[in-house]
């Protein structure tokens, strides 16, 4: 497995491989690799296929953590992710440097103007532009035929697959379904910052998303009842903070009124210092 | 000269040139060509090589114009562009429709922050969004080694270089200096909106900008005094309104009190329904 640093040998190797007719695919992720990361490089390998060259890159993305979030005690272990990326068969790792990413006077962003604004948008300013703006760049620097992402992030999957789209990017986007705990908790980076009382409350997040899904499979339509459903679970922990409980499109991303077919429900719930977030599509066609 | 109206067939012919090792050389453009075109065409030509790619794009970019702006009336003569790009050796030209670029639902854009905040950027908002934002896509259909622009939009050749920088977009972006007819008016397809009086009244644009150049080789060092000499050459001309007069830093465009090296003069100059511009380095190393 080879460890790229450099940006233009990224781009060299790259281009190497594409001369060759290899095909290219990329997993973008910012470390600290969980079972859900695996399942993402799982993916790409299987899109790359044996003579493909998979690509894992390792970056935590400055642009998109806020002045009070938690970019400087965000959890690291290259050691431990360089084993899994082995594992998994990746082919190369690249980790490129915070000032080769941003070099001085660097000022350009990239937004997606509409879904941007929505669930987390709201609460994390500039975030989404910081998350659109590095996979771009990424994008450019490895230049893959596809990419993988999770749906655990699912707004930042729809907000990629629509700059793919508007931006003529050539990328394929692969969404990969989320990877759960055996007690249903989404995997994460950020579960690491959870204490062991923590962690239990932690689990009425996707209890609170499957109490959402059997409401609407036993007929349950309005969004506010949904979410007044939710709600009182996620309450029962003391320690949970909700951030927001949001019953919307699973396209725009715009709140709904009411369940006509398919939607999606989405949450943040913030438990010490681990703001947690998970979603599910609801559906009137499930029975519960 | 083949002339390709999808974007997908562009991508296609790009990628097969690439693959026979080709060098994709782009100029793009909203058409109505003049001879400043024809000097990007001519550069274009020679960094393309007898064996590249030459793409020239026509695509009036709506992004581009505000909504009070001369988006429905800016002239168009397809078969005169064609005639040119047939004689300059052009090899492809790239026309794609509005709704081919804009699909509904387009919502992603490309910001270069701080230079556009400047000169045009002032009174023109949202422009030079539309630009770089149709500038980076037209990049992903047409997949160029080198794009070819002309340095009579100056602010815009900024743009575009930190972009492509800041973007790592691998393309080497090419600046070519202004064409300008006999009496020194800078060749625009917008000139084509003067009447004779109108016309005449233009030359003013160049003249005071050779007064700045002729002023700093003199002795002047003060912004404000190059600004007043150049005011009271434009203000003869009772049809011209001066949007903006500057004096600034050449790489940052931002205003300079004095000049110690090098600057940039730019200004913007209404003349009729004409919205002109123009700019000239000016330097204390050379003498009038």
């Amino acid at each position: 497995m080879e460890i790229i640093k450099e940006v233009t040998l990224m781009q060299a190797r790259s281009k190497a491989a594409k001369a060759e007719g290899q095909k290219v695919v990329f997993v973008p992720t910012m470390g600290f690799l969980h079972d859900g990361h695996r399942e993402l490089i799982k993916t790409g390998r299987k899109a790359a296929g044996k003579d493909g060259l998979l690509v894992l890159s390792i970056f935590v993305n400055p642009a998109q953590f806020g002045p009070k979030e938690d970019l400087s005690t965000y959890p690291r272990d290259m050691d431990r992710d360089l084993k899994m990326a082995g594992e998994e068969g990746v082919d190369a790792v690249f980790t490129p440097g915070v000032d080769d990413v941003y070099p001085r006077g660097f000022e350009t962003f990239v937004e997606v103007t509409e879904l941007q604004k929505h669930l987390c948008g709201e609460r994390r300013p500039g975030h989404f532009r910081g998350v659109a703006t590095v996979v771009l760049k990424l994008f450019n620097m490895v230049m893959p035929d596809s990419a993988v992402f999770g749906k655990k992030d699912y707004q930042q999957l729809k907000i990629i697959e629509r700059m793919a789209r508007d931006l003529n990017l050539g990328v394929d986007i692969i969404g990969v379904d989320t990877v759960r705990e055996s007690d249903g908790l989404a995997m994460s980076s950020r579960n690491a910052y959870l204490s062991e009382p923590e962690r239990r409350a932690a689990r009425s997040i996707p209890g609170s998303l499957k109490a959402a899904s059997d409401g609407v499979a036993t007929g349950v339509r309005q969004a506010r009842d949904l979410i007044e459903i939710m709600k009182k679970i996620i309450e029962k922990e003391p320690v949970a903070v909700i951030e927001y409980i949001r019953v919307c499109d699973k396209e725009s991303l715009e709140d709904l009124d009411t369940i006509e077919d398919e939607a999606l429900v989405a949450l943040a719930v913030s438990i010490g210092r681990a703001r947690l977030i998970d979603n599910r599509i609801v559906s009137i066609r499930l029975r519960a």
